[in-house]
């Protein structure tokens, strides 16, 4: 049973109730994180509790609790949920607000979940995105936005395809909850702005500083065309395999040997963490 | 005392919880509308009606109650709460998520509030207003995205101002959470695009068609210069004279006759609503 913890008091998560007046709920004011463990471990965490941080002060939304004593809290709900391995989220809203639209203090809610991990078959065969017009606004703050995936979550259904990749005037961003690179010969590229920037990203970009040439930069549709492989991270989908982008089929259509490569490279990060 | 309808119960509304995997809270999918009582009746039910129908169809999201059911649980909250006038507020959200981002069935929550009316000095004296240059995503859809106006409300504080003037390219939308007008001569101009469209705008334009040239188009910047008034309009502001846009002082820095006849037409409709 996953247990979570909301302004103080330690419950089990179903018990949790959020009162009417949160601007999470009523203003779209939110942000939050969401990491795996490894071997009972909160995977980086300092680096997940860095971007927590930097999210809230993006949204001027004061932390209620420091480091030390969240990962306290982090750890006793790993306890209490009595699962080797648990996913962690953490959610940050303005809080409960008397005229509907003033922060007072904010509300924090840590909650354990079930980790879903990516099936075998589709590391094995790869997935499709369809390429979507739009870019996040305030990319970089892991805001609780995500209104235009679920809004077009028929559109990628009727499409055959497991996502949308954002891009704006032919400049490729991000997935909806993931980020975006291709491989070139020995070059390992991905998209630097307009962005959240994701910590399996950044795993995956120091994992491979040894053999590859990586670059973070622009990238363009038109890239796409002579790209070896493409994949997608994000600590759900470690790294992925696109194997389609919209029309266009990626290198063979398969996952290719480079991408299985970083996966192994980080699975061995993640084993021994 | 106020009390809320949650997914068929009512109970008092500081007693609704809602469930951590909420999309409204966890991914901000979420939409409302607002509206006041006049002599205990919803005013203009029949277009915040429309209006809602229409935002959660835009949404994607099934209304879980028709029209007279609706009014029927309005009409019991209004009961409930032993005031002569409230406020309604309608939050639909994409509902609990067990995989935290695909909508299964929508949460409906309807709510009565306090009344916060705008008070006598701000009608005498009109309201400040600064530029910000953004426009809200599907702006016509009554979503619960407001990060924009929450993120800047110290810098609206900072400028002795009470609100935001939307603004993209030059071309005017809305306020924060209300509309736009201003008014040259006998015209009475107000945006036509990248606006949520008010039920308070809709009516004043339906009221002043007798005394003014009513003009529904694009309105730049440029055309504040030598309006004679401004004024916004929402269900709690009614008609709220706006007297200053940044350093731009529109006509005499004080409210104008024709924003108050306007707020006299509005008012004698409330009352005898």
């Amino acid at each position: 049973m996953h247990y979570g913890y909301f302004n103080g008091t330690i419950t089990p998560a179903d018990q949790i109730g959020v009162g009417v007046t949160d601007l999470g709920l009523l203003r779209g004011y939110g942000l939050f994180d969401y990491f795996l463990t490894y071997n009972g471990r909160p995977f980086q965490w300092d680096w997940y509790w860095q971007r927590f941080q930097n999210s809230a002060m993006r949204m001027h939304l004061p932390l209620p609790l420091g480091k030390e004593e969240t990962y306290a809290v982090v750890m006793e709900l790993i306890d209490q949920s009595g699962l080797p391995d648990v996913a962690v989220r953490f959610v940050l809203t303005g809080g409960y607000a008397p005229d509907s639209i003033s922060v007072v203090r904010p509300n924090l809610l840590i909650i354990t979940e079930d980790i879903h991990p990516v099936t075998h078959r589709q590391y094995e065969e790869g997935i499709k995105v369809i390429l979507d017009e739009y870019v996040r606004e305030m990319a970089e703050v892991k805001s609780t936005n995500y209104k235009r995936v679920i809004l077009m979550a028929d559109a990628i259904k009727a499409a055959g395809a497991q996502d949308l990749l954002y891009q704006k005037g032919g400049e490729i961003s991000e997935l909806s909850r993931s980020n975006f690179f291709i491989i070139k010969g020995e070059r390992l590229i991905t998209p630097n702005r307009h962005i959240l920037h994701g910590i399996t990203r950044r795993t995956v970009m120091q994992l491979a500083q040894d053999d590859f040439q990586v670059q973070e930069r622009p990238v363009l549709l038109s890239e796409l065309y002579d790209a070896d492989e493409a994949f997608t991270t994000s600590s759900t989908k470690k790294v992925l395999p696109i194997v389609q982008i919209g029309d266009l089929t990626i290198g063979e259509g398969k996952p290719g040997p480079k991408a299985k490569y970083l996966l192994e490279r980080f699975d061995d990060l993640a084993k021994n963490w």
